[in-house]
């Protein structure tokens, strides 16, 4: 909008956004702070990113590095709702680090997958969670695996949770709570930039029951991870974030890493903290290095390792 | 998931990926060819993204170029409900480019926005559409706005369509298209990106009446543009998809706009054509070459220059 085409006052006063400072960082590099109202986004997650990197995502060459809020704006968001001390207490792990595989390949039907929740499970994981590439397909539906796994994983006797991965349109991830309520599952996982931010805000309200573990799944983008990661969907209400490790398949620094880590746990306006659940390409030998790195409080995902390892 | 922990001879012969072909296209730069099975989607569009681009999309080195899909895949979806010559008749315009603009900016109340859709109307503006900006704020309440414009535009009694921008999760937007044809509007917007893809594809299938122009806010990543709005958004079911014309504020080529347009009206397994919206800072001077490069069938889309011209 051409500023010299506003008349109103309030407009001008009190919407358009400012440019507080540029500072030049070298090489052709600036970072810019620019001052946004509040009161243009209402409350709303997609309208808080609409606001923030919208139109501006389209230029390859900005990215958005950070994001300062009002106290009462991130508190109306309200963040997770159980966070690290739950998942801890729910699987009677009260200091270390909780551990974490995933259920894959897919195309395996739903009893196989649930034989493969039973061997994680013997092995003592924690944590046991769709590969985010399954969904609701035909060799392995939504309803027929949670069932199976959830009745697998009951008969074993293990405090193993099984977290399913939710997928498709507000509905079908309701639906898809909702059957996992049914068998006794308290834990999911969702996508937020495929879910859409506010839809999964929305499932966060309404199950307030449900712990939430954040997927990466195109999370990839000019956005800072510490920012989406550790800010964004800690607002939104993510219990855990699932993210890639730095060293592994994705191209993450430590510094990025550890930034993230520090933003998900950092105290911020009284949400609850965020577990780091560094992944992507995780082996054995590095949980000591993990550990040394971002302390107890994370879950150790290693999947592809395991299942390799048999 | 490594390959030589598979067992399943369904799972390797069926649903793993295989390289096709990999050509060196030179400056370190290769075209990879993947094969992927479609029984992987199963027909949702949110994990139609997550199978195409999903953790690839956190590779930065790493675009997504282009998606040959099955033709019964593509018809699944559906596409345009309407396509361009719904467009053009609702608005009585046969054979020339369609006018567009935006009301903005925001922060402006209800009455201020209707007065300057009417002036816009009263100019002989075809499509009227809010500014992506513009969502449930409290200077300016959803309800509220589309009552005072649809009810100035009215009285006014053009053909001029008024396109209110839908925001939040997807009951939010239902609510907003039921208001919305409660004081006759058929016409909305909505940024995919943001809205989440499944979501829009809902929207599209439950109001078969409503035309959809998707918008690009968010939409700024490594998913060539062709593909992302020509492909996938004409798919969800767009009938008209706004971006960032060449030579604007924005950095696309004059060849993506080209690969863009093109792939949005060509003939694909018998889906509407999607109509595509040139726009992000076009004024009046450029209209006889955007008109030369398009042709007839886009819909000019002028905001601020319009705002700045008074």
């Amino acid at each position: 909008m051409p500023v010299e085409a506003i008349d109103d006052p309030f407009v001008n006063g009190e919407i358009v956004g400012r440019v507080l400072d540029i500072k030049d960082l070298g090489g052709g590099v600036f970072e810019v702070r620019i001052a946004l109202a509040a009161a243009t986004i209402g409350g709303d997650a997609g309208q808080l990113i609409n606001m923030l990197f919208g139109n501006t995502s389209i230029h390859d060459d900005v990215m958005l590095h950070d994001v300062e809020l009002p106290a009462e704006f991130v508190r109306a968001f309200e963040g997770p709702r159980h966070g690290i001390e739950t998942l801890r207490r729910r699987v009677g792990a009260q200091r270390r680090a909780l551990t974490a595989s995933a259920l894959k390949p897919q195309g395996l039907p739903a009893h196989a997958l649930a034989a493969l929740a039973i061997a994680l499970a013997r092995g003592g994981i924690d944590y046991v969670k769709d590969d985010h590439g399954l969904a609701d397909q035909a060799y392995s539906p939504f309803a027929a695996r949670i069932e199976a796994i959830a009745t697998a994983l009951r008969r074993h006797g293990s405090l193993t949770r099984y977290v399913p991965s939710l997928s498709g349109d507000l509905d079908s991830m309701r639906g898809q709570i909702a059957a996992a309520r049914n068998v006794g599952i308290d834990t999911v996982m969702v996508a937020p930039m495929i879910a859409g931010l506010s839809n999964v805000h929305r499932l966060v309200r309404e199950h307030p029951g449900i712990a939430f573990l954040a997927h990466p799944s195109l999370a990839g983008s000019r956005i800072a991870p510490p920012l989406l990661f550790g800010k964004v969907f800690r607002m939104l209400g993510a219990d855990a974030i699932v993210f890639p490790n730095h060293g592994g398949r994705f191209g993450y620094s430590p510094e990025t890493c550890r930034a993230l880590a520090a933003a998900a746990r950092a105290d911020w306006h009284g949400l609850h903290a965020t577990q780091p659940v560094p992944a992507g390409g995780m082996t054995l030998d590095r949980v000591g290095e993990m550990l040394d790195f971002y302390g107890a409080d994370i879950m150790l995902l290693i999947g592809g390792a395991l299942l390799q390892a048999r």
